[in-house]
């Protein structure tokens, strides 16, 4: 069933790219990179978390299963491609699901090119507006989805709400890193804002609203999402941190380098020793810290108990996730779909 | 009239942005600088064309004036404060309509707090996220408009082109400066779907979907419009290069500095000696230039009449616009409206 969903996410997304990419192109050959970066960065894996919370939010509410409801869910993959690319140029990072980055493989096009400038500028130039063209993309695939407009209306506000809240939760997280961050309560707000918003409850609200869930229902989603997505991204933290080439195609020591102000680092920094403490204030947030520096970084987390403290709050927190699903008056097919998806979304080997 | 309108869009826009603010200041009091930038650079000038265009779109097509169409017309200059937060980070620009670009003004809050890493860097991170959500603000805006469901279907695939050709003009814009360009064509086209397609013809599109325009009023239309947004994007190339701190809010030089190949720059290499040619050819795009340097260019450029080429292109195409009016079955109040809309569109005093 949950390869099957997948499976539709990914032949909607397919099916809404392929007329995409031919309209921009028929502007001009020259923008064949950008239509092709476009599909890339939306086909190029993930798990598609995000359509599938939407689909049985709508499901939960009774709504039964069609097309129009597969393809108005796996419009969030657009958006979520969008972040993505966009969050890649604020970190600089080269690498993206095992592959370049969008600004690196643009800045790549640049030097094979031997074009005028400096080809990081143009990258990072060309992946801001792929980022935009995506977000457009996701609006046009939501609303072109064949959802009727009654439904259409009743979720629209919601989707707004969730895009707005994924911009400012990437705000605070810029603002937190500059500011150095520090107390535990504040990236757990950060958490929050920032993924747990869009990824879990987000996706979850606006499948209810496609499916004009009634207000118990959409209680019952919070007290499963709002855990869910926490422990979303608690995991999220500790693979950021360590790495998992496999799962995340990000290499380890990601997020210390970029000095992410995660959990994970806050309960380091109140845990940490005088000189675990110093290291990490000098090192965090150093963008050639080499593998031995992160290496070194990741001895004090390991040290002050942090991951044990990180894991148990996502054992608690998928616990009450499943609790809240076992008492909710909820389609039971759609109660047996969100127990798969909060394992699969914190689980360590994605 | 034309003063009401103006009026009229900029009341809607004060009457979105009001609630869309509170809603992200009550994530978190950091989240101010973020909503006050919004505000700042939607509120902060401009002329308001494109809302204009889209309102009297409408009105040519026999829709009668209401405050809904207002506030969907008035949603564009959300867009086009997202195009221009995004452009001045792509192009580096420090200044807009006099003030601080929106990542300067960024750099400048985390220089205040002496804030961790680079000004720079959090300047135009943010400043992504800013125009991120100016995109998502402008939809919003559009479709809790008040406009029937019916004529916001109609819009939406209009709004929706417009939206996917923005981007690409843009990024035709940023590949045309890498390959250091050439030819009156090709900076044509780019002009036609980098700012005309979304500055005149887009908006009237989307008005005339709105009214529910018959087949020959969108020609016509479109007859108006397609010159009018070449003679507009004229009109800004001269503007960008000579400057006009009072319309435009930049300085002379500023399109030079960044090395925009316009159709100004591609006349005057066509037409310079080969001296003119190579001190362009030097300088152009140098973001260091000083002003006599710039001086220096720009006597390059008139000197081989290109401005003059350039003045009389603009009239030939405000020419045909209005001429495209006269014989045109549209409202009679929105005829004159446009043809003074014409004007203000190219005129050289903003």
């Amino acid at each position: 069933m949950a390869a099957e969903l997948r499976d539709r996410i990914e032949d909607a997304l397919v099916a809404f790219l392929e007329p995409a990419r031919a309209e921009i192109e028929a502007i001009g050959a020259e923008l064949e990179p950008l239509a092709e970066a476009a599909a890339d960065t939306v086909l190029g894996g993930g798990k598609r978390l995000r359509p599938a919370f939407c689909y049985w939010g709508a499901r939960a509410a009774g709504r039964a299963d069609d097309d129009a409801l597969v393809r108005a869910a796996a419009s969030l993959e657009l958006l979520h491609a969008c972040a993505l690319v966009h969050d890649d140029v604020i970190d600089r990072s080269a690498t993206r699901r095992g592959s370049s980055s969008a600004h690196e493989r643009f800045a790549q096009l640049h030097s094979e090119h031997h074009w005028r400038g400096d080809p990081a500028e143009f990258g990072r130039a060309t992946a801001i507006l792929l980022g935009d063209l995506l977000l457009v993309w996701s609006d046009a695939m939501f609303a072109a989805s064949g959802l009727d407009p009654t439904a259409l209306a009743r979720a629209r506000p919601v989707a707004e709400r969730m895009r707005t809240e994924l911009m400012a939760g990437q705000y605070l997280d810029i603002v937190e890193q500059a500011r150095g961050g520090g107390s535990v309560e504040r990236a757990l707000r950060v958490a929050r804002y920032k993924a747990a918003t869009y990824t879990v409850e987000g996706p979850l609200h606006l499948g209810a609203a496609i499916g004009d869930a009634q207000p118990d229902t959409i209680e019952a989603l919070s007290a499963y999402g709002v855990p869910l997505g926490e422990a979303f991204q608690l995991r999220d933290d500790l693979l950021g941190a360590f790495g998992d080439p496999d799962v995340t195609g990000k290499p380890a020591g990601d997020d210390l380098r970029e000095g992410k102000r995660t959990v994970l680092i806050a309960l380091t920094l109140e845990a940490a020793s005088p000189t675990g403490r110093a290291l990490l204030e000098r090192d965090l947030g150093n963008p050639n810290l080499d593998d031995d520096g992160v290496s070194a970084l990741l001895d004090v987390v390991s040290a002050t108990g942090a991951v044990k403290t990180i894991e148990h709050l996502i054992t608690t927190r998928l616990a009450a996730a499943i609790d809240a699903l076992a008492t909710a008056d909820i389609d039971s097919e759609a109660r047996v779909a969100l127990v798969q998806l909060a394992s699969a979304a914190t689980r360590r080997d994605g």
